[in-house]
């Protein structure tokens, strides 16, 4: 029986591994173990770590590692502190597979922490260009990990070519992909946000139509974030459509955000704008499936929307380099093209499904392969 | 004037980049900033900072991070400590480029602590094989770093290929070969290695022939490094012929090579064989120019040597990948093997210079890219 | 010259050691060294080294180390990250003496560097009992100091008693009052904190009577902070009295206490209560000088207070067994009560001088101290 | 079922809480949870982790923490590195008590980490006075724990008084003494030092008469180690007796000891000194109570060699302060004094035992007590 730890470090991850965490459980030969560590541990963003625990899974061990503050130092000496402490854990859990997703900041001690405890590790979602220092660390994971499973083909082209070839890397899709498919088969909005989720803002009708809106900082840019959500929120204040609009993730940029949107909302307390932290990633595809739009710059926008055909008005730099479908318009951090993006979007209506994150079987791959590739055991002794 | 932040982590790095200390330190328009952390400061590994004091340097910041242990947990906390502490120091000497050098286990820290806080990364040395563990660092601190400095034709190809082309990648040579080439115009051995460094062991003649050997453990197989080097030591105690040994890196496994070396001792005190922590590295190219063999897997054997043409048995996987000159003969851990290609060695006589690593002027060309590369400062902001 | 190395964690730190460092900074024989840690480098704590810098004092070196949660993991994470790096600084700055204030729980990583580090520490403010956690921090730093220079004649008899004699016991005095005494000099409200420092909430006429409100969360009863604090609101929106309401310092419950005034404030939108994050500290006592109440409890209604003669009604533990003056009536946490107390002192007026902590000039007689101790130089060579 | 956490930080540790271990683990109502860091994790020190598992204890979680470097700054950063990472621990195993050993620096990590996590803290053997850093450490320790079991009257006094008084010190007496008096029983030497344990330096005949040593580094003045322990290797050599010689703990100025001792080897091969690094304490007790004399500066002088009736040359300042019996003759560094002193020690014979630290039942009262003492349990959901 193999023990995979998955490292999960923010509510992105999560939902984009959930279905493979599903697989694993359920199959014979694997043992599941799971690190919950970064933003997904506290309630400013969502306690995530609190989700997890209602779908079922058991926490193996809680890593708290963010340090307070916004400015780069503080992501790196959050990483420190991840790489630090993560070889404790690993020492103790001994897993034989280390799976690490994705591109962020924490991923780097996730990865960095196996190879040097020559622990195999698996990283998914590698190969892919986003334009931003997120590509220093998706790229860095890819030439630390031993397996690569990737979610587009172009992906594996990248990261065979990084790699100078190798036999590790399969192209399994997006696990998020998996969600969205479920939720295909029953996409009415049968729940009522402001119920479930609380959040803050004035309450409304979105029974016609509906915005909803996530905007990360982007963190090569990150003294700049408030000036770029206040683009944003001017379009949305402008246009005064019924908007659902997500917290961003914590990462450097984060206040600037958080500034931005209080600012909105003193200055348009009336504005149909209702804002929430988190939201059960069923709920969420549904609420998106749903939209009239999706605004921001999730990948969200160019993954799941591009599978359910959403229309999605991307802004800024953020997504730079991925590949995506017909459903996303990318425009400026400009109030006036990103409104105007929006009216465009709403009058077209929603899109045909596009597959170039997969088909919706990524997590059974996965757990497929976590069970079947051949580990070199020469390292057997390698917690010893 | 640019503030050009070096980080040296061990005696080998120090080493590889004397020259263009003093090239840095002697342009009008580079400032210099040194960080000394991991084994060099340490006085176990022959107190590298001391030499770089003497040698005229300033130590602008020390790091202390090397955590008590054999084990590969130990290692990749060892990384966590530099990459917690580090960023405190980046934040303080605001430089306006760090450079980081080849591919030992801190290397990483400094390049996700320069790539997180958007602080242009040099790279030196990347872009090689070398068939282990190192691999993996090496290669991930390409990803992680803006501007590659390489050593030969073929690493620059490497680097271009596992970043899809790019401009910033230079090859620079090896400025390890400017000292060797410096050595060659006086090359004569006159200092008395007992009388200037101590040193345990017997005192022997040296003047007709002497071996000199570095042996490292290697990371992915640590816990052989006890039988490892005592394959090698046999060898020795069996030739009988006068040799300065050299003790080992820090790294998962030195303990077991100190043990194995301690057996040795007392079963062999009257082997002319002596030890040593560290020297000078203008006396260690002295002392390798004069040996008749080279014996071990250090990099000294694959680079300084071929450029001096001294005959070297490379042991083991080290070095594998390595692109190499004639001078070498590789063989496995195999105490006959070992001693039957020294004594070929030793027949053969020394090689003529081979020019794979560069001419002997790398210090210059790369103080000059330093003060010239193009340095975006859309991040001018990014220690406020 | 004398290096002293002052470490200040937070805002109280800061404003309690405010004249010290004036004195220090002019003293011939001193020479300051200043790091900032903890919430002082926050700007969500009001970015007290900014203030620091307006103030006229060279920030020596910044220490990031608060992590994000609010649990009492983060607290000890938090201390075990300064007690991590301080060590480094400290090596670096050869300080001849180490300051540290009271009881912050970062004070505790300061006085273990310290002491392990053989270099003699100063501790201001030891010897006083509050009934809760910060009392064992205190006493440990206490046992971990060389000298100590606390603020009343009570506090020096436990200091004594604590270490079972001893010479190094001086009663200096509280270098807060030195502030306060400043003040008494011209205490008219010469600034409007609307204007000077923003906040959040109604602007109000606050010429004839206001109350000040500053309550921190109480660190071993942190799970309760947000029911404690809404006592207080409570009884402030039955009132309704003008009222100037200072944000609490980081700590295990702070988030308890921000997640209840946002309910205040969404519950009453109109009641004259404007929040601060921070005040510059002549401000904050001018302020107090001409309250009708302080409520609460800060420090500062034992302390500047009774110097001062403000009426203070004090809720609660956190300032249990503390020395204090008649100014203060001690009430439950218990609205009513609270309101009642608020009545009795508002109609009671302004108090009669009590000097329990000084008289103010305890700044200059520490820098005179800090000159004059004797340091045992036998650990003349600890930093090398 | 109360968890108890016991933190095994040193050799000296486990040797002091081993019948206390195996107490706690017969009670029925006691849940052993057992934490091993520092130097006890270290082949260097003899891995006292794997003699904990041989003698049946299950091992809950390994810490490692010591930084290599022979200087007060890393005692620093080494208790540091424990404070950042015994959180996670303690938040996962959920202790009702946690229970910390005497004064060695890395127990002050347990107990700030304890005391800030609200979790009630046991420290065993306070109130003692040793003269030198230990002191700072161990009276830290008394501030921050909840419940003190001493180990005499004297230390009980003394935590009263530090403490202001307050019902929870009990003088348990010391454990170490349990396994002296199991020892008594049959004492005679039934194994042979060489055979069992291996170790360095020539074999010799032990049966008329031998010496032990015990030398550790005085932490306040560790720069002096090399120095003091060639007085006492010099009056060692001089004397010619058979000698067994314990390797010291890891701390500031372990090096200079190890120097020392190589040093003395080389000049005096032939010397009948053996060297071991550790020892079963069954064993040690052994060959203690048979010895001629013990020398140095060990502890174990002064506990248990005054039940057994060693007669004990104790060097140096490390056991000032420390209540001692008549068998104990104290000496300054100086070979002559100290050759002096062993011989009219072998002489005198053995002395009549002595009960000053407990009769040997303190495991088992120690066990009763962890059962019974009062819990407050307002912290209850402190791991929330």
């Amino acid at each position: 029986m193999r023990k995979i730890c998955v490292v999960i470090t923010a509510r992105a991850s999560y939902s984009r591994i959930k279905t493979t965490l599903v697989a694993i459980k359920k199959h014979p030969d694997l043992h599941l173990q799971l690190i919950v560590t970064g933003s997904a541990l506290l309630e400013k963003y969502g306690s995530v770590v609190d989700q997890i625990e209602k779908d079922g899974f058991e926490i193996t061990a809680r890593l708290f590692n963010i340090l307070e503050g916004n400015k780069p130092l503080i992501s790196a000496k959050t990483s420190g502190l991840a790489l630090l402490e993560m070889p404790t854990l690993f020492a103790s859990l001994k897993p034989d597979l280390v799976v690490t997703i994705a591109d962020r900041y924490e991923t780097i001690a996730t990865a960095v922490a196996s190879a040097m405890m020559n622990i195999p590790l698996v990283h998914i979602q590698g190969g892919e260009i986003t334009g931003n220092i997120d590509d220093k660390i998706r790229h860095a994971v890819t030439q630390l990990a031993d397996f690569h499973f990737v979610a587009s083909e172009n992906a594996k082209a990248r990261v065979l070519r990084m790699r100078d070839g190798g036999n590790n890397v399969y192209n399994t899709g997006c696990p998020s992909i998996d969600i969205a498919a479920e939720i295909l088969k029953s996409a009415s909005l049968n729940f009522n946000p402001f119920v479930t989720y609380g959040g803050v803002g004035p309450v409304f009708n979105y029974e016609n139509r509906y915005l909803v809106v996530m905007q990360h900082p982007v963190t090569t840019e990150y003294n700049l974030a408030q000036k770029q959500i206040t683009c944003t929120s001017k379009a949305i204040a402008e246009l005064g459509i019924p908007t659902f609009w997500f917290w961003p993730n914590s990462d450097s940029g984060t206040e600037g955000i958080a500034k931005g949107l209080r600012i909105f909302r003193e200055q348009n307390p009336d504005c149909p704008v209702h804002f929430f932290k988190n939201m059960e990633s069923g709920h969420f595809l549904k609420l998106l499936k749903n939209a009239s739009c999706l605004v921001g710059n999730s990948s969200v926008g160019i993954r799941e929307c591009s599978f359910l055909g959403v229309p999605v008005v991307n802004i800024g730099s953020r997504q730079t380099g991925r590949e995506r479908g017909n459903n996303v318009i990318d425009v400026n951090y400009d109030s006036n093209a990103i409104a105007h993006a929006i009216k465009i979007q709403i009058n077209r209506g929603s899109y045909e499904p596009d597959f170039i994150y997969g088909k919706g079987n990524s997590g059974q791959k996965i757990a497929g392969l976590l069970a079947e590739i051949p580990i070199t055991s020469n390292n057997a002794d390698f917690y010893e």
